[in-house]
């Protein structure tokens, strides 16, 4: 950035911020618990456009509670995007999410305190439900914004408990009158936390974030034959939670065998009637498949049903497959993804590309404009989780890299 | 019994007695819920004892509810037993325990009514909680009558519903006072349905049981570390869910590596978080090993744990075992044993000797005196369950049989 004045982030500031934002909806023993639209939503909501009217930021709210900020560019062409969500899961960290957003302040108020304005204006937004821990698709505010879930079917989305997205959006009074989709976006970048435990366990500073894996979930019900395990023969028994131990070994088998990106994991199961001397006659579990390349994740999807199917006819058991969820991969745009690289390698931090096992914001911008994210370390790989870590120099750094990112893509010709 | 006039069990008298019983507490749909200590056990208790009434016997309660009825003898001796129980399991049906009680009453009767004593005085007895599924352990008023476990410690065992023996006892009124252990027995022979399927796959009349099974019970906690299942590279989990698969699909392994007599099954397990999208941290399940044989079943003990160690620790988790419960297997008399299978074989039903996968109260008066059993089919293998059923000519055939044992054993020299 030898042409520019170098400008940089107050990370004591950047800091209290995420202290700040963290006390709402604190819980007890550490991390917080803001569900999408509940009044401690509404709260952080408060809080955070507090902070971007500080910022003399013009703040618009649309219909399903996304909000953006937008700063005045040089020109009036359409912004570059800092973008990510403020809502949490219910058990969360002080990072996940939050740290985006309140990272993409502290750029702008590093700017507005220099006096400088880009060429394209900057916006920071955050989107509504991300986490959908409370109704469900997550990455929902997002997917709106891009046109992929129609405005009426997302409010009229029921959660855990029985309440609408509309009418908690009116609730909480933050139904918004801004066009859904609004502004046109130039291109867009997300800060966060890894949520993994590569850069920890690497020892390096910035994952450039390549692209976001596909996500195939599939709940598989097993139904064989329930008897009392001291009178069944081994060779009489027809064992639905054999079948999905069976399915369990091999997911691990799978992902080994495609190797590299190839993730599975069997995370939930259910044996009926689960008693130490009764054979499972029902068995009921769920894979979660990702990889980065549509094609493999396409052929694990096809491997492990066919095993399953397989094994469950070798034990004269049933087995149903029902799909929980699927997204394809997504590929961030190269001219982003090598801009980060550039302003890592500028800033001296270590850095790696890598994918995005979790979904994220980025995802649905991805579909109308360039798009990128940057990853900052997690202590030990844990989010989701009070637990949930980024060592503070981290933090800052990424803030300084996303500064130089979104800086660059703003003024460039 | 060429020496003694045939005497004929009332087949349709047998099988109205056992619908009678079967109507107290009777659910909805079929099949039978009468808890040890229960109101229903109450009502069951008050049926059956006027039943034995009615035939002219003397009836004595023990101080944990165990009930002897007695039919006098020619002589003064110990008397020959037939014994089994009727309380149930919470989905019971008709046949478990009710089968051999009223059986027994049946042989009784059909003695009575012939005019006929034999030699040794016979008892009829329903020994309490053998089910022990309300409170723990099974068999325990069988356990308690052979001194196996003390009275005091049987009267205080709480239960799944917090309440105690002794209190429920008392509360039903069916603490006795028959010294605990009266009247010693001269031999004990049980009519039970088979609660397996092999005597109805091989479509066998008569199980002549040998001996119950040695049986242990495990639960093995399993930890790992819990993580996004989309963000940690395989090389890095420490997946419990995984372990608790390999051992499920090692306990079949093993089993048929084993082979004939050997049975391992694993049927209750909880994953922890046991979401989809995280990588299980912790796996408790349950394994079920049964032997004839000591060894056999001390080594495929060994053998599973160590299994189960090792694949822990190959998976970066630890493991820990706790022992549910451990009976070492128990070899019936001889003597009782071939005095079944003579009169099976003169009675001209089809017969197979085999081992008892279940526990019963046998094995416990085995301690004290010669015991044997008889199994007659059950329909499918089904039993602890509403729909356990028994073809009514082979309830009838096996009290023919029971008839003749006892009046064998009971008239010997």
């Amino acid at each position: 950035m030898s042409d520019t004045p170098v400008v940089r982030i107050d990370g004591e500031r950047l800091l209290a911020s995420l202290r700040a934002l963290g006390q709402v909806g604190a819980l007890d023993g550490g991390g917080v618990c803001r569900l999408a639209f509940s009044d401690a939503d509404r709260l952080g909501r408060e809080w955070t456009v507090a902070r971007m009217r500080e910022l003399g930021l013009r703040v618009q709210v649309d219909a399903i509670g996304n909000v953006v900020a937008l700063y005045e560019g040089r020109e009036s062409l359409p912004p570059v995007m800092i973008g990510s969500h403020i809502d949490t899961v219910r058990t969360g960290g002080l990072y996940d999410g939050n740290y985006g957003v309140l990272a993409g302040l502290e750029v702008v108020a590093a700017l507005r305190e220099a006096g400088l304005r880009t060429r394209r204006p900057l916006a920071v937004a955050f989107f509504s439900n991300e986490e959908g821990a409370r109704f469900q698709p997550d990455m929902m505010g997002s997917l709106v914004y891009v046109g992929g879930l129609p405005l009426q079917q997302a409010l009229a989305t029921r959660g855990i408990d029985g309440s609408t997205v509309g009418d908690e959006l009116d609730r909480i009074g933050w139904r918004g009158d801004a066009p859904v989709g609004a502004p046109q976006v130039d291109s867009y970048v997300e800060l966060h936390i890894e949520q993994g435990p590569v850069l920890d366990r690497l020892g390096v500073q910035i994952g450039v974030v390549e692209g976001v894996q596909g996500i195939s979930w599939s709940e598989y019900t097993v139904t064989g034959v329930s008897n009392h395990a001291g009178t069944t023969p081994m060779a009489m028994r027809h064992d639905a939670g054999l079948v999905a131990a069976r399915a369990t070994v091999f997911a691990r088998e799978l992902a080994t065998r495609l190797g590299g990106a190839q993730l599975a994991t069997v995370g939930a199961l259910a044996l009926t009637p689960n008693l130490v001397n009764v054979i499972p006659n029902r068995a009921v579990f769920t894979v979660d498949l990702r990889h980065t390349d549509a094609a493999t994740l396409a052929q694990a999807e096809r491997e492990f049903e066919a095993f399953v199917q397989a094994a469950a006819e070798a034990e004269g058991a049933r087995c149903e497959r029902r799909s929980l969820a699927r997204f394809d991969p997504v590929h961030f745009d190269p001219r982003v993804v090598d801009r980060i690289e550039q302003e890592a390698r500028a800033l001296a931090l270590s850095h790696r590309r890598m994918p995005s096992g979790a979904g994220h914001d980025a995802q649905m911008l991805a579909r109308v404009c360039p798009a990128g994210m940057i990853f900052v370390p997690s202590v030990g790989g844990l989010s989701h989780n009070v637990r949930e870590h980024t060592e503070p120099a981290d933090l800052v750094q990424g803030a300084q890299l996303l500064l130089q990112v979104v800086r660059r893509l703003a003024d460039r010709p």
